[in-house]
């Protein structure tokens, strides 16, 4: 059984057991009779344990003061499998093993195969060519990939709340756990989804970095958030929070504990931050009320999402949870989901060429008042 | 005729012109009998003018400390038209007038008709919603079109050296020239090539950006070269390419004034950087042996990327010259050309998924030393 933060009875029993190559993975039951994690249908991964993953390294960019990991073995992941040889289906008879030994699950959670970052942090840097200029290290850490159902055809958007809810325990358990791990600074939970943006498998899923620093994204914003308070005493992310909803011009729904809005300077074509209303540094530390609510609020996003873009369906998306570092600077944080799309129209795709590639100088070709706009024009 | 800064005779003989919504153009030819720039081949735009360019607005996102453009005039621009629509094909008879109102070109430069950033900076600026936390202002500046030949087929790595001469003797002209515009704070000379990073226009062309503001790519880069400076007392870029001289193992090809190597922390499945030997700000500042040596590393760099993936003839890239700002700390700045491809492996793209976008946290499926070898395997 998992705890929840504000003592209530726990929502989810998680199971856990390990894959042939010695990997972990968690099983996510909501209620009995524990469809996955029950002895009864599931079972010992019985393939001939492959190579375990192995960590790559990274390299420090002076250029920018970025680390780089540098990741050979993800070259060869698997891409685009046909669907009866998907890896994140149940196993069924008959049918080539995949990574979830038990005939059917809720929400399954395991270590990456290829990760991009893995295993305990190493003795320290060293440096590449004997240069002091260009340290490297290990790309410690952990990446897990979470199955968002059994279901291979379905999509996050399909899913009922009770499923949702389950998604989230897990979610918030697994941001605690990783963030206690040795090495780790910062623990990113996300979903890629669609081709368009690269997706290689189209079994419903999404993965968490456990990174072995914190990202350069969350860099920058710590720095923002820190001149913004000596400057104002103020907190920066619940300062434009607290902005968006004066304003409202860019709000798309708000609950009692949830606001989603196109943030003020969209640089995606399609771009909505979901920011709690009470200052939370994680989903960890969401309450009962909060998770609850989310799987609301985030279901009625996601569905609009897919009826923003006439004749498209499933809207390619990629969907980020901001959480605050684990060590560093934490108290600057706050957790806050970002949704983006690189589909500016039917068919036409958001590229990141020369300006946003080069020079990092983002253009919109749209504005975020007609973001919210359509997303509140299509309904939840 | 424009200047050489070593006072030379110039190379090219520039002549410059207006098409019909009052865009300026300039017609670059390497030598008599100047096939564009002269009266007889060259005409008067007898387009009906559209409307002139506007200038979009950009607006600061407190979050990330940068300024994002929004052009919604973009979102219509011209998109993969039929070889026989090509807007960048000289004037033919019988044909929908171009841009180009020429029977013929060696080179020609002309303002976009979708410009990202346009015209003289504005009063300042406002604020978006009334709230003091969202500046906005115009997205002043100036965007223009090259075109690298009148050949519609050709690639760049087609061009015979003393055409590649006329456009860096117009890269260079433009430099100076955007440079000296009231508002542009750096300038970007870049091409983006092929439809896997979003070309809209299969005639070979690049861009110039030049952008009201240090663009957070050089800003992070500056910060760097004065952290470095402040520890050391030396040049951060000048420092990596002696280093990587020295060290010799992701060097691609060097000659006397220039060298192209694979930095030791390449984030992008190809990437090499080309740097000249001597302390230079900007392509403007290259002198007579500096350019014509470029002419020859750089064509090379081309050939040896068009060879790098077995079956891809053409590979698609982003080739942009950081250049030092026009006037904040630009003598941290120092020009080098980053030529990069998001192709991983024949028919695989790496995609920016959830940790590079999301995050910024970058992870590359291979090492910088296999780019190099790779790159001198395949031979100039």
């Amino acid at each position: 059984m998992i705890s929840t933060p504000d003592g209530a009875a726990p929502r989810v029993r998680r199971t856990a057991t390990r894959l042939a190559d010695g990997r972990e993975l968690f099983y996510f039951d909501a209620s009995e009779p524990y469809v996955s994690g029950g002895a009864t249908r599931s079972m010992i991964d019985s393939r001939v344990p492959g190579a375990a993953p192995s960590s790559g390294s990274m390299r420090y960019d002076l250029l920018t003061g970025e680390w780089v990991a540098l990741a050979e073995h993800r070259m060869d992941r698997t891409h685009l499998p046909a669907p009866d040889r998907c890896p994140l289906c149940p196993a069924r008879l008959g049918r080539e093993p995949g990574e979830v030994p038990a005939e059917d699950y809720e929400v399954v959670v395991f270590e990456n195969r290829f990760p991009s970052f893995h295993g305990p942090p190493d003795g320290g840097p060293t440096t590449i060519d004997g240069e002091g200029l260009w340290p490297a290290r290990s790309a410690h850490g952990r990446c897990e990939v979470v199955c968002f159902t059994s279901d291979h055809d379905a999509a996050f958007a399909d899913l009922d709340p009770g499923q949702v809810r389950t998604v989230v325990e897990a979610w918030a358990d697994r941001t605690a756990e990783l963030s206690a791990l040795a090495g780790v600074e910062q623990v990113f939970v996300f979903e890629n989804r669609g081709e368009e943006i690269g997706v290689t498998l189209h079994h419903p899923h999404g993965q968490i970095y456990a990174y072995p620093y914190v990202t350069p994204r969350t860099i920058v914003l710590l720095d923002q958030a820190e001149r913004y308070a000596a400057r104002t005493g103020g907190h920066l992310l619940t300062d434009v929070l607290e902005a968006e909803r004066r304003s409202g011009t860019r709000i798309v729904s708000s609950g009692t504990h949830w606001t989603a809005y196109v943030p003020v300077a969209a640089r995606w074509p399609i771009e909505v931050h979901l920011a709690p209303q009470r200052d939370v540094p994680d989903l960890a530390a969401l309450d009962e009320a909060e998770r609850s609510e989310l799987v609301t609020v985030y279901l009625d996003l996601l569905r609009r999402l897919d009826r923003y873009q006439p004749g498209v369906d499933r809207l390619p998306y990629i969907a980020g949870w901001h959480q605050a570092p684990v060590h560093e600077r934490r108290e600057l944080g706050r957790l806050h989901l970002q949704v983006f799309s690189v589909l500016r129209a039917p068919g036409k795709i958001k590229y990141l060429a020369g300006s946003e590639s080069g020079m990092g100088a983002w253009v919109n070709d749209t504005t975020p008042e007609r973001i919210a706009d359509r997303l509140r024009a299509v309904g939840p």
